[in-house]
């Protein structure tokens, strides 16, 4: 690619009317557009299992499952399993790594599974892993540690 | 939280009317939140610089910019790194990992840059970073491995 | 600590004698450091778990297990999850990472745990357990992807 | 390789008499396999450069650096950057992570540049580059995140 295409890549906003459609979007829209349709199939102390079939407005140039859409399940389902131990304790992300492995696509299911590997004063970790439903299959694992803090502490 | 709550906060989807909405957004739409108001201020071979001022729609549930909107960054923007050297090679992630050091807020000027570390017949590895316009302060720091291939060699 | 202190850190191999009994070490040593010791519990294809005796020339300057011999133990008995599967594919780490969790002390089992989560045409992708051998308690865990190539075909 | 290869590869100690040389090792031997021949180039608050001949003792299976002698110096001179902007703070790593890039052979000249990129109120994160010494190519790029604490206060 010529330097004139990449930078047309990333500013690829189109028309004026396409622009004022995506600045009009409410506040942490992007979030939405991942939990929107994901489906809890399992909560436990420490562990939580959803699905989700994989909607086409989350595929990535290559019309495969965008990269950065596994690092949002990683950061949020994540979160979930140590919200789902119970307790006031939130906290921010210190890491998050993603080993990537296959390719999802539009309509399949694929299904995240987060678990708590170590919940301690200060830091938790958490591993996550999607995989496709049929089979099994690993499409990509992550891990992802936070800083625990109880906020009315700070 | 309880795990009822827990679930709500996942499946979190609003009324019939939005969830329609959201089901309605076009397709690689999650990649368009973030392109949109990014702005290239340097591209060279092996490096480009971009800035964004961060949308209410990337936000997360804490009103500061998201974690996952960060990963993305850290793809998208890293892999023109490796198109700002010409050629023909394309690729698929292997990892990302991103550490998180910095909160960013709505309006906030954001400046992220990625840096070709290493080029080779097989493996790039790159380095994005997310910092402040105002301070120079480090939001975030990542590395994206990339497998290339030349697709018509597959 | 002053900024002298720090280099004395860095540099303090003791005395003369003390040197070149060290510089006289065989080629590799510092990999048999590790592997003096270490028992294969389970070798099945695509895993193995190993036990190890906390060696005391193993520890950091804590008296706990170095973090550095938990991340040779994720590259080597990783590495040898792939040996596992047969066949004659070798390869190179691409990256490597870990999280620490607890601390592991002089003379505690603990037990090693490579799981190969992904084995590709170009890419393997490994998972590394430390684990507490009496609790089970997880001490570390890692992850490691490889480049695999036949060296035939280079 | 078949399982009972791999077992012998990673149970590989010799003799009888090797075996005890090795658990003959003082105390925390390892560090000092790395430590020793580490010359401090450069020190400032945040930045520590250091240069190191690899040392036959420091090779792998493949005759090249050994990647968990990386991953020590990603740990060891990583720390040093966090005592070198003083005070009594230490701390314990949460997570280590390194891109693999190029090979270093026996006797070549590496240098080894960490600094902090972030040193907050419990979280310190830290970027290490080593690179060939003549070329300034780099070999390999980790990051290492702390969990920083006064000792007196724990």
């Amino acid at each position: 690619m010529d330097l004139e295409s990449v930078k047309r890549y990333l500013e690829k906003g189109g028309s004026e009317n396409e622009s004022s459609f995506i600045d009009s979007m409410p506040p942490k829209f992007f979030e939405t557009l991942i939990t929107q349709g994901l489906h809890v199939d399992l909560i436990q102390p420490g562990r939580v299992i959803c699905t989700m079939k994989v909607p086409p407005r989350l595929l990535n140039a290559d019309n495969v499952f965008h990269g950065g859409a596994t690092a949002m399940l990683v950061d949020l389902v994540g979160t979930t399993a140590i919200y789902s131990l119970g307790g006031s304790v939130t906290g921010v992300s210190v890491e998050i790594n993603i080993s990537y492995m296959d390719a999802a696509y539009a309509d399949e299911e694929i299904e995240i599974e987060a678990k708590a590997l170590h919940v301690g004063k200060v830091v938790a970790v958490i591993s996550v892993e999607l995989r496709k439903k049929k089979t099994g299959k690993i499409i990509a694992q992550g891990r992802h540690s936070k800083y625990l803090y109880v906020p009315s502490k700070m």
